[in-house]
Parts: C-alpha cells; structure tokens; sequence
C-alpha cells in the first residue's frame, strides 16, 4: 500500500487524496474543478496558475521558466506540472477556472438565465508536432482540448494548425469539436433562436459571448401561398409526391433569407452562427426538418417525434455554419408544438402553483393552464384572422395598418407609421369589433344591426358608417379620402364571422382547459397573453370580446412572442434546453377532437360575451 | 423489505432474485439473456417464449391467447407477460435469444471469426398508435428497438410504419437506427471491403448475415494518371488549389464504380450496402476522406488521425446507403496506415510470441515485425515495379501477362489466359531476373552481361537473346513472333534498375527491423507474403532477389491480400474493429528517414544477393 497525501482546495474546502507524485492538475480535476489548460498541460501557458498555501510543493522547471520570483515565493505554481509530494492546501483562483461567460442574464420575460451555451468557442495553443512527438493532427488537438474531432473539422485540420502555429480557436458543441480556426476567434460566435409561425417567422440574432440580442426579423411564412392553416399543408404532404418538399423549400429558404438579412443588418458572418434553435407547432417543426407530417392529419394524431430534435445546419438545409447545432424543440402531441414548450419555458410556468394560463394567439392558438404543479395544453385552430389574413382588408402590422379603433362621436383610428390607412391588422381588428360592441352596432351575435335598429344614442357620423349589402351590413372604417388607395376601408359583416371563429376557438380551448381543473375564470392568478402580436393588444377589447377569460384586466399580462423567448433561453444555456425536455415529460396533452363539449363549447363561443 | 424469490435460467444455469411480481422477460435480461420482442413487450408476437420447468407461473391472459393449449401445458409462457410469484426455472430456448448469426466463419487466413458486426438488422412489430397509446411514431420504435433513430430515418417513418401495418426492418448501426423499410428485409444486409492501393483498388462484398464473401472485384487506382507513388500525389495536393478534390473525386469514382459492378455481378442493391471498411496507406485513406495529406509531406511527416474514423457513405461520398457507416481503418504514423493493421488484424501477428515478419509488397511496401509480444512496423517506398509500372514492357497481371519465367535450355514463359504475349507483371519479372541471375546472364550488381562475357555453359539460345544497345544489354524475352503486338518482348537494362530499387527498399526495411530486435533472418519463424499479388510470386525466387530474408523456404507462408482480409473481418465483426484499435496502440512505428543507418542499407540491398 502506497501512502497518500491529502490535498484541500480553497476556497471551498474540497479535499481529495492522492499517490505521491500525482500531478497537481489531475488532483484537481478529481477535486472537480476544469483547470485551463490552452497548451494541453505542456507547462509552457501559464494559464493553469494555482497557489500553494499550505505545504511543500517544490518549484518545478517549468514554473520556475514561466512564472516571476514574486509568484514563486508567494507560492504560485503550475498546476499542470508541479507534484504533490506532501499534503497540501491549494487555492485555486477563479481566473484558472475554465469556464465561458457564465454570467447571468436578464430574460425577456423577466426571469434570470446563465449563460451557458451548448457551443461554446475555446483558444488552444497546441504544440508543434517534432520527432520526438509525433501525435497526429487529431490527437494533439483532442489531448488539447478534451474532446472528440468531427470528420468535418479532420478534413482541413492540417492546414488550419500550421497557418498560425498551432493556434486555433475550436468551436466546441458540448464535448465535440464543429469547427477549427485559425488563430483567436473566440470572439464571434453567434445563435440564431425562430419562432416558426403558420403565418408568421420571427428570427432573434444572438450574440452568444455576451448574451446580447443583436437584432430580431421576421417575415412571413411563404407557405401561406399553399394554404393559411396547418390542415391544409399537411393535406397538401399527403396528397401531393413533391408537396413536402415544396413547402419544406419555402421555408428553408425564408428562415435563410431572415439569417442572412440578421448577418447583413449586423455586420457579421453567417458562417459565425453556430447554433440554431427553431420552435412553432408539430406540423411547422416537421415540415421544416423535412419530416413527413401525415400522421398529423389522421386519428389519432400523433407527432413523428416528441423528444428534442438535433440535426446539423447542412441536414437541415441552413445556411449558418454547416456544422452549426440546430436544435428543434420538443413536441407535445397532436398540434401543441415546440412553440408550446418555448411558451412555458419562457414563462416559467413549470414552476407556478397558483393557476395560471397562458394563451398564444396565432394562426394555431396555444393554451396552456399550470395548476398545483400540473400542466395541461391544448391547441386550437383559430385560423389566420389574427394575423390579418381571410379579413378583406386585413393587412400584418406594418406601415398602413390600422393597430387601434376607438368609437366616440365618431371612428378614431391609430395607424402604424407615417402613412394613410391600407388595412386592418390584427389587434385593429379586435378593437374595431369591441367597439362595435361596446357602441351597440352590432350585437352578441356578431350582427352588424341594421342603421333603423340601431339605438338613438348612436352618434350620426357612426350610423352613417354603417352600409347595407345584400340583407347585410359592412362598417366603413375609414373613408375613402383618408386611405392609401382612395377607395373606402370597410369592415365586412363576413370578417366579423372570421373573427368569431377565431375567438369562438380560443375562447372554447380555454374554458375546457378550466373545467378540467375545476376551476372558473376568477381563480386564475394570472392570465398570460403571448403571440407575437400579443403585446399590442388592448386588454380591455380582448375581454370585452370574451378572447381571454373574465378576470380583472390587471391580472392579464402580456408576454409577447414566447416562443421565440423559449428558443433563445434554449440557446443561451443547456440547462434551459435540458429543462424544456423535463417540461415535455410534465404536460398532458388535450385533445380537444377527442373531447364531445368541445363542439359544444366552441358553438357558444360563438357568440361574444353579454356586456 | 420485500422478500425476493430466486429465478434460475436453463441451460446455462445463471441465477438472479427478483422481486414478487417482476416480469419473465425483465428477470432473463438481468440474468444476461437479451430476449426477442419484435412487439416491443405487448405480448402479441409471441416471440419471447420460455419454459417454466420448475415453480408455478400463473397463465397471463395474453399467453392464453397466443399459445397453444398444449405449449402451456408444457410450461411455455411469453416472457414479456408472465410474473415472477415464486422460486422458479425456466429454459430460455435458443430461438428466443435476440441475435444475428453469431456464428463462426473461417477466415481467409485460417483464423476464426464471429459473425457479429457492427450494423444488423431487425424485424420489429410495432403496435399501432390508437387513442390511448399516442406515442410518437420514434418513441414507438425507440421502445420497441431500445435504440435511438437518426434523423435521416425520422423523415420518411410515418409513411413506411404504415405501410405495412407498423412491421418493419430496422437497421441498427450499435445502438442507433440509421434506416427503417416496410416489412421484412431482414435477409439483405451487405458490407463491402476495400484495399486502396497506391496502384490497385480491391473491394470484396460481403453478405452481413451469413458472413459469405460474394464477389471480389478490382480496378488501377486512377490517380496514378496524377503521380505512381504517393509522394507525388501529396506533392499535388500541396501545390495545386484543387489537387486534394481531384485526387479525392477521382478515387471515390472508382471506389463507387467497384460497388456498382459488385451489385451488378450479384444483383443486389447498391442501397443494401449498409457498411464500408477501407484500408490503405496514411496517404491513400487520407485522400480517399478528403483530408489534406500535406502534413504526411513535411517533417516530423505526421498523420491527421491515428485512432480508427468512423463517417458515413454521404460524407465521404460513396454510393452505397447514404447512412451506411464508413469505417476507415487506424494509422499508426508515417505512411504506416491502415493496411498494415489489417494486415496485423488478419494474420493474428499481434498474438504470436515467436519472431514473425509480415511483408506487404505494393507500391508503398509495408514491414512489419512481431516478436515477444512486440509489434513494429515500417513502410518503405518500393515504387510500382512490383505492379508492373515504371518497368517499359511492364502490365498488370491479366490476359496476356507474362507470370512465370524458366530458363532451362531456352527460355519458357507462362502467360495468363489463353493468348499471346503483351507484358510482364510483376511476378514474372521476378522470375526472369532471378532466372537471369541463377543462369549467370546477369551478376549480382543487376548487370546484364555482354554476350562474350557470358560462360560457356549458357546454352545458345539464351545466349541470342542478348542484345547489346547502347553500350549495355537488354535481354529479349520472348521472340516477336510468339507477342500480341509483333514485336520482341524485352526486358531492359533499366527495367532491372527499377526492380533493384523497389526490392532493395523492401531488403533494406526487413534488415533495419530485424537488426533492430537483435535477430538473425534464421531466427524468423515464418515470413509472411501479403500483397494482392503476394500469392503468386514463386519462394526461390523471391528468395534468389533477396527481396525476402534467407529462410528455409516452408518458412515462407503466402497470406495474400491482407488489406482486404483485415478490412472484412473489421466488417464481420465488432471486436475485430475493435481489436484493430488495440493493436495500434501497440505498434511502435520506425520511420526510417529518421535512422542514419538506412541509406547504407538501402544502398547495400540494391545488389542482388550471392548465390
């Protein structure tokens, strides 16, 4: 039996007990701390510096070449190469650590994150190969390193090693090195997190050295061109040989067209994005990575996948870096996606007790209700009326838009930029109905009453609005010297059905969800609006036109797009996208197809709240 | 504490305590049986059948169901069902046991192997998705396959599970489905061998389950139209912008085309080519991945990667499945490469005590020496005179090849397929210079004498056939009337300088290593000829050149083409590719640029040996 010596190491006291002779370094290691060692542990770094406080540790050559007498006498050494030969105490400074950022960021929605990104860039200074070492390219940069080489990185190592001898930045993806660079370029490493609309596609470029967001873009989902709801593109995927590859074409090249554009707008490579997270609903995730979504249209319903997908930019078909991690975010079951989970990820609501619900609007409406540590979530198909489509005039929220109505004497509107009105997008849209409402033009039906019906109160330049057609009635919004192209923006009596069904959908979503907990509207201690227009929507038109659930409006809180937040929490740290898969195993899934009050319900919904 | 009952498994005996209730299947799994259950445990297969010979097993409602009256008479249950409620024995048939052959073939050089490789295939019988079972189309192969599915694979699932009503063949690649097809494919599971030579392509297909060999086929290298040795094609890659993609495109051409003929010969499918083990020079498999070579060009001439690559037919651009796996073999150093460990591999020489020495006569001549459990290994630049090329009337050894010469009263020459001569291949250039040499027309330094030096014993027509050119003699070796082309085949003077270079490169490696383990040629216990043409070089000969040690002739063994043997038996069998990781680790690479003693060996070596 050999004696060991007992090594502690401060400032937290750990203490490991080791044979004569070991390397302070490896004593470390088994003491659980990741010295920095860019020269591999060959002692010529200096980076690996350790601080003996208690003990003898003699002065090894290679200290002794690197370090200064001060630092010597103060008991500095080179954790790499210097014995243990005695019991020792052992400082370890933080700046030995190995360790990327790990600051700890604000969220978007409010939450903290550390950053800890699943790639990470790390500056090595290798050893020149020599007859006396004649480790080939890959060992050497292993040994360095600590981690696996990529067959894509072997291919032009040889090269990239010699051009600045042997220093090269490795882009590391957990314990795998991606790429290989010439010199240090830990500086540029860049993700990239996509809310992946049914209408909408939301790109957030994220410098992953800092944690800094450097711009966001979006545009919508050219697959709209083939249909504006899920079920239609997923029937186009069954019916159709080259269907799937057509819409997963559109959308490649979109989400490559919003890289390029984040690159260009910043100034920086798009070979630099190493990293891509994705979220949106099962059939948007599926079609994108070119995965058959045909069990998504046929009872029961079930997803091809359910666990995080991970792929690389060039299977995928991104033009990041080819090697760059996409990340797909796990998915729930039948339409409750990615985004769902990005939702909940965003929101923390994995973590609430009190009931709380979130709601994201889109094309495809989420819902989730967390409940004394349960989550259940259901999807609705609202359509794209939120998002301004199947309206006549409705129009995204860009310049032209109609964003806010208000009806006094007569109809105000707010209209985005510095421009005459050219449509109505979605939360004018839901002002315009509430006012209706709320001024007695058109009833809980949905009816836009006759002009003889409507009540005395109602001011003349608002009865004036109001045009019969056909035995029914539009409302002229805006007249026609007020708009962009000279003719008259009207509100149709057949948009305001689009609405109802739209609204019929969430609303019926929410109160089953609600009923399934027994619960009722006002025992929710929060209501959590999300989508990537949510926070444009008035609080008080979304309840009066019974979108989201009686409660006081102070209790509704707008989110904003959480799906993309979900994604970059996932880019950020890999803790985050571990915790995204342990929220995936925690949700029940609600099939609302399966349920015989939805339709019920959803007839009900139909109708807008009594004031 | 619960009591635990003991379960003991026949034939093999092995025992194990289970808790009450825990399932047949789960308690053989412990007891390291690995049980069929193509239905993923649902009990509808009825795959997993064991006998209960001793203790009670109640009869589950399933094993009622799927099993005759009489099998549960006799003790038979579905191990996925039935529940440990008592001590028990069960009998745990041999066709129960999950396995792929395992059987044991005959290698090519008389050792063993277990059929076991890398990559199998598996028949699975999922059970449908329905309402109460919503599982992922991947979670529903991954729990039936305890496997993992690649991307590539989750694409297409959904349609190919319900083509057949959820029963398909899963290709397992170790632990990861890497392709799945409807229905059962289980018997069509093909992996193919490749030597890549510096001058010859060799590719065996092979069946994967039953380990037969199914056609051998071969081609020239086609870069050797860019430089016949290796140092030229480096010397390409390093000075032209687009050497390595021409280098790198042109051999995996001519590896796809061998696949192509391969399938065409056998009729199967390219498609079902489900693994490719490759073995060559540092250089040739470098080229072959599409990794700069350049690093093998300068000092200290040091690989890219030593330890065994594993990639994919897409990325390296085979023509076999896109997801089959590449395996190329591991390099010890210098141009020491993965032809020589599968040499090692093949003939077993890292398990031998006695002092055996491997030669590999090919373009780049490989030695490698094996003594006291020691292993090392030198590569020597022969040159392709041994294939035939560089020598002016020199071929391949096909129709018309001259393979065998005799010098008796006249000359005799031997020649392959039935026609006339066009060439002299390798072996029979040996012949005729050690033909030359024993009848006295050439001396010891490789000179062809004039023919008035010539003895008088020299029978007449021999002594005609030397022709005096120039102020030296070429020696006509077969008259014109007896050639394809009409003309007098010769063999030059310069021809001979040619073989006398590449076979002392070969004496002069075998010298240095035998030196350098303190040995004497009559301390080898067997010489061991490897190399595609290897088999057919005649042993005296062979030993008249000097290019073998001076041994007692039945010391010599011909092993043949050892590349490719090594390569298969890598493909057949995991622990075999495994096995070959071991055995880099051993060699000790000799580089002989680095020895002063070489130039003088090599210098000595290039005279032929006295008789």
């Amino acid at each position: 039996m050999h004696k060991e010596f007992k090594v502690t190491f401060e400032p937290s006291g750990r203490t490991v007990y080791v044979l004569p002779g070991t390397i302070l370094l490896e004593a470390a290691d088994r003491a659980g701390f990741v010295i920095e060692t860019p020269c591999g542990g060959m002692g010529t770094c200096g980076k690996c510096l350790v601080r003996v406080t208690d003990g003898d540790c003699p002065v090894c050559a290679h200290s002794r070449k690197v370090l200064s007498d001060d630092q010597l006498a103060g008991g500095m050494r080179l954790a790499c190469q210097c014995k243990v030969e005695t019991d020792l105490t052992v400082e370890v400074p933080e700046s030995s650590l190995f360790q990327v950022g790990h600051q700890i960021l604000q969220s978007d929605t409010g939450e903290t994150v550390v950053l800890n990104p699943d790639v990470k860039k790390r500056f090595l200074n290798l050893v020149p190969p020599s007859r006396e070492d004649g480790r080939s390219d890959v060992e050497r940069l292993e040994a360095a390193s600590d981690c696996a080489v990529d067959l894509a990185v072997v291919r032009d190592l040889p090269s990239i090693l010699r051009e600045q001898d042997f220093s090269v930045t490795a882009t590391v993806l957990r314990d795998r090195i991606v790429r290989v660079e010439a010199g240090d370029k830990t500086d540029c490493l860049y993700g990239m997190a996509f809310d992946v609309g049914t209408t909408t596609l939301v790109g957030t470029l994220i410098d992953l050295v800092t944690g800094a967001d450097m711009v966001v873009v979006s545009c919508m989902n050219p697959q709209t061109s083939f249909g504006d709801d899920v079920v239609s593109r997923i029937k186009k995927c069954r019916d159709e040989a080259d269907g799937l590859s057509q819409l997963q074409g559109c959308i490649v090249e979109a989400v490559n067209a919003l890289i390029a554009d984040a690159a260009s707008q910043t100034g920086i490579r798009t070979d630099d994005i190493m990293s891509v997270a994705l979220s949106g609903n099962t059939a948007m995730q599926q079609i994108l990575c070119g995965i058959d979504p045909k069990a998504l249209g046929e009872i029961p319903f079930v997803p091809v996948f359910r666990e995080t997908l991970k792929s690389t930019c060039s299977r995928v078909g991104l033009t990041a870096h080819a090697c760059g991690e996409v990340m797909v975010f796990p998915q729930i079951g039948g339409f409750v996606g990615g985004d769902t989970v990005a939702g909940i990820l965003a929101t923390g609501m994995d973590r609430v007790e009190a009931p709380v619900l979130l709601v994201d609007v889109g094309t495809n409406g989420e819902i989730v209700l967390a409940h004394d540590g349960r989550l259940i979530a259901t999807s609705v198909a609202a359509g794209p009326a939120f998002e301004g489509a199947r309206i006549i005039n409705g129009m995204r929220a860009t310049t032209g838009a109609i964003e806010k109505v208000v009806l006094n004497h007569d109809v105000e509107v707010n209209i985005i930029g510095d421009a005459k009105a050219s449509g109505l997008c979605g939360t004018g849209l839901i002002d315009a109905v509430s006012a209706l409402l709320r001024s007695g033009v058109m009833d809980e039906t949905g009816r836009i009453l006759d002009p003889d019906e409507l009540s005395a109160d109602v001011p003349n330049a608002i009865r004036e609005r109001v045009v019969p057609t056909d035995g029914q009635n539009d409302f002229v919004l805006v007249h026609r010297d007020e708009t962009e192209n000279g003719e008259p923006l009207v509100l149709y009596q057949k948009d305001i059905r689009e609405l109802q069904l739209a609204n019929g959908a969430i609303r019926a979503g929410i109160s089953i969800l609600i009923q399934m907990e027994g619960l009722t509207p006002d025992d929710l201690h929060e209501v959590l609006l999300a989508g990537a227009f949510g926070n444009f929507i008035r609080r008080s038109s979304a309840l009066r036109i019974g979108m989201l659930p009686a409660v006081p409006a102070e209790r509704i809180r707008f989110v904003g797009n959480t799906a993309s937040f979900g994604a970059k929490r996932a880019l950020l740290s890999s803790d985050e996208a571990e915790r995204a898969e342990q929220i995936l195993a925690r949700v029940t899934h609600v099939d609302l197809s399966l349920r015989p009050d939805f339709q019920m319900e959803f007839g009900a919904a139909m109708l807008f709240p009594e004031e």
